[in-house]
């Protein structure tokens, strides 16, 4: 048996941020130190989650709002019972994008439920549960989609309701890594790939060599 | 345009206490007098409600406690807000098997998630909203089950724990009715048929002269 810690580690931040690069690095940094690593993602990061997104992604129609909080909040407890806390409790790290932090970014931002009332739901689904280190990549609205267009990834033409859209989506998850100083680590997104990666193992690093714990909430 | 008041009626007890029976006279009886009535069911009331439906039901292995709890919430606001509240603003009369008083009641006597927690959750999805009448038909459980024998309806043996656990569900609901006397009626279900039907069209007579206003929770 191992008697490696488990850790969980989320990656949070708009799109064209860097997230899918930056997961995989510390994923391949890890893995090459022996850890065995779970690369997850919400929503659909299980098989009822893949159920859910299919409701919410191609139902015809509207979906009530609150319906559709409810739906991913299903999708977050399944994952988190079945998929996050298990690899934890074998020792194992959870390398996963986006976790509630997302969630109440957005939906703060969209104003069509109250954010609290998100938070709240979710961490009624997740039994408490929060990541033991939360890297938010933090970067101007404009800059990301310049980044996203040099890719020739598609994204959406940014009308200026948009633009403002994605500057709350930032400023929400900036609000709430001010709220958790301990679980937020935030790197400015616009340095050096590896600089960033640099940054991020050092974190994750000094969590593995802290005291050990259960999954969030307990602490 | 109707000048007629909307009104929502919710059925609730055990299995084979007779909530079918009941709702389709009501139904009848209101449909001769020339009102609309939209009958309707939670789960499964609505389109997205389905497809909620047919994960709880059809996935293949165990869906975390709280990830279905929140697919019957999910269910529940979708259907509150797109068949319940239409019809009701267009003055119709909707019958319907079963809200959230069965989740509390069978949560309750399930004792895995918390009964005070589940009906939250629930009003959370509706926005609050109750009936304006719920129909409660008590039945010793013993006798539901001779019911639905006589019946030759599929029926599970109740061994010890399950007797016990539908007792359980008795006591939730009628402790739920005690709490909310203006909106409950409770029957005793092993009274003749049409004198039940009598009580229950009295009991909605009443309402549907009493002073008009907008579905439960902002009154």
């Amino acid at each position: 048996m191992s008697t490696a810690r488990g850790l969980w580690v989320t990656f949070e931040g708009g799109d064209g941020v860097g997230k899918t690069t930056q997961a995989r690095l510390l994923q391949e940094a890890l893995e090459a130190e022996g850890r065995t690593v779970v690369r997850t993602r919400e929503p659909g990061g299980s098989d009822v989650g893949r159920l859910v997104r299919d409701i919410v992604l191609h139902h015809r129609g509207d979906i009530a709002p609150r319906a559709e909080a409810l739906l991913y909040a299903a999708d977050r407890a399944h994952h988190v019972a079945t998929v996050v806390r298990p690899a934890i409790g074998r020792g194992e790290v959870v390398i996963q994008d986006r976790y509630l932090d997302s969630s109440v970014a957005y939906q703060g931002a969209g104003r069509v439920l109250d954010a609290g009332e998100v938070r709240a739901l979710s961490l009624w689904a997740a039994e408490g549960a929060l990541p033991d280190v939360t890297v938010l990549l933090d970067l101007d609205p404009a800059a990301a989609r310049r980044r996203l267009d040099a890719d020739d990834k598609p994204f959406d033409r940014l009308e200026a309701e948009k633009e403002e859209f994605h500057a709350r989506v930032r400023d929400a998850f900036l609000a709430l890594a001010a709220d958790e100083p301990a679980r937020f680590l935030v790197l400015d997104a616009s340095r050096p790939v590896t600089e960033l990666a640099g940054a991020v193992r050092a974190r994750v690093a000094a969590a593995l060599d802290a005291p050990g714990g259960d999954v969030g909430g307990g602490r």
